[in-house]
């Protein structure tokens, strides 16, 4: 049984992209199994995309891990296939940063290859389509079981782009946090830890205050959406272990009006 | 081969919820084979997913059927696997009447536990997210062959919550009917069966007229969108067996400004 | 291992239809593999989803091909399988138009079957749904291993319906071309063949004059996102082989206004 590939993207589903890559792996490998993790990473968001992969890459059957959000395609950017250090993972995709948190969150990279001029790609290669014609039949071939040396030109890990996340402080008792992005029940994802709020000194249960430019509202520190009433609402620690805000039935995006990334709140005791 | 798992939620495609349980699944049961049914049962509407799922259970295989749409995710609700009576199936899910309809379609719960401790649940279940934490992992476990006995405590099928579906009925001549929701292509479902449309009387051909608040609009009953010219209006029995209302080549929920469930209306023969 | 199923629809991901669909295949055939090319083709709209089709085809295996956009379903519109010349495919669809720019692509169609009246259709059949009635249980038998001329009645491939495409022309120097379609970045699609873009005399880097009615813009011909500054257009030869418009780190279909099929533009040298 070959290893299992995992693909997540920002090609939407509104076209055949996702479709056409999972032909092209199945011409490599026709009995290839791939796992949609998602495609609905905001459309080049290169940050968004590498923190869902990393959240979701524990939950994974270890393989090969396809992953394409990239705005910089037909540039110099690089293609690479990165092994990592601490399991038996293979990640394919740009080297814009979409693949670092994932790295970091496994024990870094062990072996790292240039893939743009892959022996495994589809020629000719197009300019703006290297899902199709690099990075899915590279990700096809490892199923097929080639080995990884074979398939690009190894450079230093070292040499891989980082990836630059805002990060949440406490500051005078408060938590300074922005808003990472919000899921399709409008919670909205901060950049803080579960760690940092505990630092906050809140005990499940006690009121706090969320204060955004020129409002405020008060949430629950809990655990559960059904700790609150429905409508209002609720800081947690969501199930990627990262601080969360949502309202019971409701949406949090819309209540706070914080709907898109980057949107600063600051967090303190009530 | 191990019995194949059908899947059902309100995760929608805009994260990696889905995605997630599929790797979930695959970790469990490495040569698992997953049918998403759908992923857009509208958010929390657990009434809208049970009645997918009991109208799309038929055409599925038999075994191990995921569903989720779980607004009282963290609460006290129980989490179960039910073994039905009538076929090979065993229905994963929230015990919040999701898949009470189904259960019925299929002569009832032969056996059910409670899955909330299960020895297959992933360490630590959080509070929001038990598709991956309880319902992904009991599902997968019970595809790679586990015994249903084995994954939770028996209770008394008899405590099962029940669904509550608003029911058309025939006062004086005219059919009393609901929206349920709507589809893609904007056709209203109707909470009155393909049978109740008969007793009104209409025979295929008949014009019929469509009453709601304000506002009066003639259909013609038949079977297919064909048979009236484009942008009029059909009454149907679709292809659930319910009836339903669609404009050829357009929107019914449109045409009638009926989006969304719960809209009452009135069928009469003209 | 079974032949592999690609499958393309109007479907949405709004209802269990595609779900349906491939839980209908597992029926038939328990081991098939289904790989989903897009179900987001425009409701209804058969030119698209025949382009969409005919661009996919190539890259994915040969095995049989289910494709349903299907405004006439219920009418008397033929219900079809064609096994293709070039290749070992079979195309499984409504006979609208929609199998023909595919079947045209892999050099014709060596045999055709009327499928409506098949011995693999669900009974009974709807008048709303033949995806579910008779497409896929005849794209699932058929990867079940029975022989296509056991499921329908042989007809000649002459009076298949063919498609009409409205064509780009050059005149008195210009290209005169239509907007076919726009992807989920906002990239437009025309109708133009890359060698057309040629036949202009336009060289790479070269800056063209893109006219709507009303309104000019400058693009540059280019092959690579990256090629124009962000917020600029480009005008290239897509991963189809189609003339598109893009615009670097934005929207064509925004800045251009021409968002929907249709929109007819001219590119002249500047």
């Amino acid at each position: 049984m070959p290893a299992p590939i995992t693909f997540l993207s920002d090609y939407g589903y509104g076209d055949e992209f996702v479709g056409v890559c999972h032909g092209v792996i199945a011409r490599r490998c026709p009995d290839a199994r791939v796992i949609d993790i998602a495609h609905a990473v905001p459309r080049h968001d290169v940050r968004a995309g590498a923190l869902m992969l990393a959240a979701a890459l524990p939950y994974m059957p270890a393989g090969i891990h396809l992953a394409v959000v990239d705005p910089g395609v037909g540039s110099n950017r690089r293609a690479v296939a990165l092994r990592l250090a601490g399991e038996a993972r293979i990640l394919v995709g740009p080297d814009n940063g979409l693949l670092a948190a994932a790295c970091e969150r496994f024990g870094g990279v062990a072996e790292a290859l240039d893939i743009g001029r892959s022996p495994a790609r589809l020629e000719p290669v197009s300019a703006t389509f290297h899902g199709r014609d690099i990075f899915a039949p590279v990700a096809g071939t490892l199923a097929a079981g080639e080995p990884l040396a074979a398939l690009g030109d190894p450079f230093d890990p070292a040499t891989l782009t980082e990836l630059e996340i805002p990060g949440a402080r406490l500051r005078d008792g408060a938590l300074l946090a922005h808003v990472l992005g919000q899921d399709h029940f409008g919670n909205l994802m901060l950049d803080a830890t579960g760690a940092q709020l505990s630092e906050l000194g809140a005990r499940p249960g006690d009121a706090l205050v969320v204060e955004l430019p020129g409002r405020s509202h008060t949430a629950r520190y809990g655990s559960a959406f059904a700790e609150v009433p429905a409508g209002e609402l609720l800081l947690y620690e969501d199930s990627r272990g990262m601080a969360a805000l949502a309202v019971n039935r409701g949406s949090a995006a819309q209540l706070l009006a914080a709907e898109g990334a980057g949107v600063e709140l600051t967090v303190r005791r009530a």
